[in-house]
């Protein structure tokens, strides 16, 4: 297996210890998470939250691109309906240039009501904004041609995008999703897919399940480092860490919750989730993250691992603690043993 | 005095060496420029020109901001018709709050008839575009408030924009000014001023005049640090490299002006210099650029001193061994003295 790990940072406008903390704590997390043997980092993108989330999510990559050798470099995701889709693509193209090839490019339609209201995008016109974009950014990538392109929200004429990609023919494209079609959707464009930290065991197994037989229904080989699966992961040692961990998980999920009515990802087979029902705080923490101490954690990565996963993205821990231990005394485990083959 | 560098780099589509060197050659001698004692660099932006000019600028400087400590990181310039004012903002705040408060950001609203077509922006539009954007840019930066936005191009619905700048109130723009007119209007919107390379001496301590008096008026303190003079050098040690050097400048040049009919500040008092006056060899090249031995370039210089700069860009030189000999052999002299006191 491979880890990752996943998440934002937080730049609070006011607070007079984010200038010099800021994504401080991130950066510091990201560059020893290479060290320990972590094999990417995925960053969130949020706009105009209010609580200081990262923004400008190609941007610090490039910047931990500077800062590292091996570690693959991803965005989960570039919410494409706000951006100008081959400016997104020189950008993205930029990274994959100076970081020797190692952006994972993770792209999403957006679901946050507020955002769509903030950029003055109605949310009908997220779906054809994304694909119209997708397209656009894939040949920006390839064309070693001069060409045009006249779309409904975007025209440009006679353009070659650079700087070229280091990986051919592109760099990946991830993308979410957790509906039965969506997950097949994906299985069928080429993208990779990626898992939200929400679902239960059960459900992220039916989904493991559902992209094996699309893969298979589009001829397309099964790759288990083509899906990733996010987990929440703390690692307790004691009865009151647990009891606080498992806590301050469920004030997070339902806070989440209550800000933007959904999450991605957090879907049953055919459709959202609803807020009253996620809120329950078994399935919320218990169930979906990983929290315990190192020999239940192992216990859960099996289960996992069983399921025919092979790659997981541990989410930024409050404490880079839960990192190390995870990477001294589990990671060696799953190194060695690939997933269960079916 | 103090010292910049200032200029591009190519990483171009189909050229086998592209991948690897690409941006290379360039972060090679930004960094060690940092440690000549170098005070700044600025980069260019372009985009679709087929020749693989750096596009994504501010994440070029991400990528150097990781790697220097001290060097102040310019755009010069970012096209602001090209981007979304508040995407750019969040992308420049990113990079001033992670480069410790280094941001210089530079704007212009585009001269280049290619890159508006390749865009589909009318080139009229290009002055309303700009003041729209820097006006959104700026309120983006300091506005600690959520506020909202309806302009001709952009709406913003609701919006707090985040990251902070480290700066206070925000990183100082810049811009390029050629004509009397121009510096003038610069003066007084408190932005800093680029002096292109490609003015006569002549013409350039013109300019510098204008810039006083038009300071004057709006009360503005002259602070010779905010105008900064770009100025192509080659140290040369004989007479054929010497000739290598101007036949070279004469070619860049010339094929510049074949290219884009137009170089930003390349204008006379009221208006731009025609291509075929300013194709002049001595104009062109002896005259404003500062090519020769060390003697010969500290002469130069000094002239430039004695009108009163007291900050120089220096364009990338073809061989890093200028900006060497530059700094250990001449630099020194000026890092004593000030400018000329009028």
């Amino acid at each position: 297996m491979k880890f990752g790990v996943f998440g934002g940072a937080v730049a609070k406008r006011g607070d007079a210890t984010a200038d010099s903390q800021g994504y401080k704590g991130m950066l510091d997390m990201a560059l020893e998470a290479e060290d320990l043997g972590f094999h990417s980092i995925f960053l969130v993108e949020h706009h105009f939250s209010g609580s200081g989330q990262i923004s400008a999510s190609l941007n610090l990559l490039t910047y931990i691109a500077a800062l590292t050798k091996n570690m693959r470099l991803g965005t989960a995701v570039t919410v494409l309906p706000w951006h100008n889709p081959v400016l997104i693509a020189e950008q993205a193209a930029t990274l994959d240039l100076l970081s020797g090839g190692r952006l994972d490019f993770g792209v999403g339609k957006g679901y946050r009501d507020v955002e769509f209201d903030a950029f003055c995008v109605p949310k009908e016109e997220a779906l054809p904004r994304y694909e119209e974009s997708v397209d656009l950014i894939v040949k920006s990538w390839v064309s070693e041609e001069r060409f045009s392109h006249e779309g409904r929200f975007w025209n440009f004429k006679d353009i070659v995008v650079e700087p070229p990609c280091i990986q051919k023919p592109h760099p990946p494209l991830w993308t979410a999703a957790g509906t039965d079609e969506s997950i097949t959707r994906v299985a069928g464009t080429g993208f990779n897919l990626l898992l939200d930290h929400f679902g239960s065991p059960q459900r992220t197994k039916e989904r493991l399940d559902v992209w094996r037989t699309a893969c298979k229904q589009v001829d397309r080989p099964f790759n288990p480092m083509e899906v990733a699966l996010a987990r929440g992961m703390t690692i307790t040692t004691s009865d009151a860490e647990y009891e606080a961990a498992v806590e301050q998980r469920l004030k997070r999920v339902s806070s989440m919750f209550k800000s933007y009515g959904a999450l991605p990802g957090l879907e049953k087979k055919d459709g959202p989730v609803q807020p009253e029902t996620y809120a329950d705080a078994n399935l919320a923490m218990e169930d979906a993250a990983i929290i315990g101490s190192p020999e239940q954690v192992a216990a859960r990565v099996r289960q996992f691992r069983d399921m025919g996963f092979e790659y997981m993205l541990i989410l930024f821990p409050d404490d880079i603690e839960t990192l190390r231990i995870f990477a001294r005394e589990i990671m060696p485990e799953f190194q060695e043993s690939p997933a269960a083959v079916r």
